[in-house]
């Protein structure tokens, strides 16, 4: 086996795997957004016909693996191997999604970075001919987050300006080792990057840090840099997160503006939606990509973009606890085109 | 690439990467236990001299990581890419434990599972040439577990016969393309299996159906059988789970007996130290693996064993809603002696 790596967090995918298709759901908030004609799911009721937010998590991200396997023409046990998470306790969106469905399943936890990572760990297991292919999926839920992270919606909390939207929504892809579509052709793991922040509404900011990190490791591990991308796209730091990430990697010398957009921002009408500083979650950048950037790149309107996934590892502990909020990004190059 | 999978949801290492360190953490009740004389750290001080149990956690990690760096005779940047997880909301042990450490991070979720799931994808990891070498790493904690599934200690809650005790404990292992020590030569990935137990204190009867599931799966994949092994270790069934997994297994023809042992009757004396169903957390496979079950693999007192990661996938929001227990287990197969 040729040594793929380069450099200290990156390594290139010498046959690039391909994804062959994707799909989205998306609550009704999402789908009132400039995004909407990209989603293969829309549903109005926010408990997705269950009896509880954390089934309804559960019920989106069946329907996105239900959707993807019929777009692509197979049934559930042509699927090697699924790579999922979400940010409720103890990922149980993922963990009950594939309940008895015989599906070989690895969970993870990335925060928001999820989409990104399980690509990655999907890019790996069938670029290595571990499985023929593999399914990266995840999900999050406005109501299901709020409980979680900061409070009950009954308690009519007040959001601050700082604050994201946490999208409600699923996105899965399906990761192949041959196939048309577009390619992931290198992959940039991050690291866990703390600069301080201790504000659970200001997520974009604790994640700012670590998109720069990895961004940044992306362009010296692999000898490139912004003008080698049509898009450099984060999901998701949100307006704030997003303005903060210009201005630390302008200090640095690296030139983002013109080529740097988020999934926080795209999901959402800022100003007209009332979702603050735009859109967070798991499933923010999962639709995102899933709905409109993959659509964008099948049709070569993008060449190449880099994917970064930012997560904020927090926990409602951790910020009872006083500590700091970390964030991590791990990126993807996705090359656009038949092939 | 070779195809390197093998049936539904395994696949062999043709290249079979090597665990050259271990390093082990253990609380002071562990170390009273009868593996005593294996773990590497060993603490009377349940905060690890943190000030709260979380944070004791992430020091019990940061102390396996770095005992098994200087065991490894290497320096933090030698490291090429951690995977770990562990119980606790959002994997924060994990977390703070890679804060601002520069090391590339993957997060996962795999509940008790995580030691095997961590060990398997760090396989993938090096065999496939996209890291150099990759530590797989975990912990857990009894009383922040207490806390976060079940009742707060200072509550002084009567515990069932079911019940097990989570370990106070992390493990890491070093992996790596080339090098002396024991060898993973096959892996399988497991389903999320559930028979419908919803029992929070009896986590053993909702995990072993998914042993079975996977060790079942591992034998067919893979064209082998208990005979092969000379030893089959789940981790963590407890003495209850660990005879119903005998009695599952008994009913399908497949004869466990007298190769089946479990880390959670391994890591406590079950009858001197009141622990009840015996010992569980993903710290319990954890230093069982890296403080014994390597030892004597290293030493070839055993040639070839079969470890089964098992989770229990809930969390206090299922269990509270009435759901019942999903149960996944991952195994590796671990071959020893000097190569």
């Amino acid at each position: 086996m040729e040594n793929q790596r380069r450099g200290k967090q990156s390594f290139i995918l010498e046959h690039a795997p391909v994804i062959t298709h994707w799909a989205s759901v998306a609550g009704k908030k999402e789908a009132e957004g400039p995004l909407s004609s990209y989603f293969d799911v829309k549903e109005n009721d926010s408990y997705f016909g269950q009896t509880t937010w954390e089934q309804a998590e559960k019920r989106m991200q069946q329907l996105a693996l239900e959707t993807l396997i019929t777009k692509a023409g197979l049934s559930r046990h042509d699927i090697g191997l699924v790579f999922s998470g979400d940010l409720l306790n103890q990922c149980i969106g993922s963990s009950f999604t594939l309940r008895n469905a015989n599906i070989p399943h690895l969970g993870l936890y990335g925060a928001c970075s999820t989409m990104a990572q399980s690509i990655l760990l999907g890019c790996m297991t069938v670029s290595g001919g571990f499985f023929d292919n593999a399914v990266a999926m995840t999900s999050s839920h406005f109501a299901s987050s709020e409980r979680q992270y900061r409070f009950p919606l009954g308690y009519g909390g007040q959001r601050t300006p700082t604050s994201q939207w946490t999208v409600t929504g699923a996105g899965a892809v399906l990761i192949r080792r041959d196939g048309t579509g577009p390619r992931i052709t290198q992959c940039t793991v991050g690291t866990v990057t703390d600069l301080g922040i201790k504000d659970a509404n200001n997520m974009g900011a604790a994640m700012a840090p670590a998109a720069l990190s990895t961004i940044r490791a992306h362009f010296e591990d692999l000898k490139t840099g912004p003008e080698d991308y049509d898009l450099i796209v984060t999901g998701d730091l949100g307006q704030l997160g997003k303005n903060i990430l210009l201005t630390l990697a302008q200090k640095e010398g690296i030139a983002l503006g013109g080529k740097l957009t988020d999934c926080g921002t795209l999901v959402f009408d800022i100003n007209k939606q009332d979702v603050h500083a735009g859109g967070s979650g798991c499933g923010c950048s999962a639709i995102t990509l899933c709905g409109y950037l993959l659509d964008k790149l099948k049709k070569g309107k993008y060449k190449k973009i880099l994917f970064c996934g930012t997560g904020a590892l927090l926990s409602p502990t951790s910020t009872q606890q006083g500590l700091p909020i970390s964030g991590v990004c791990h990126a993807v190059t996705i090359a656009g085109g038949l092939s």
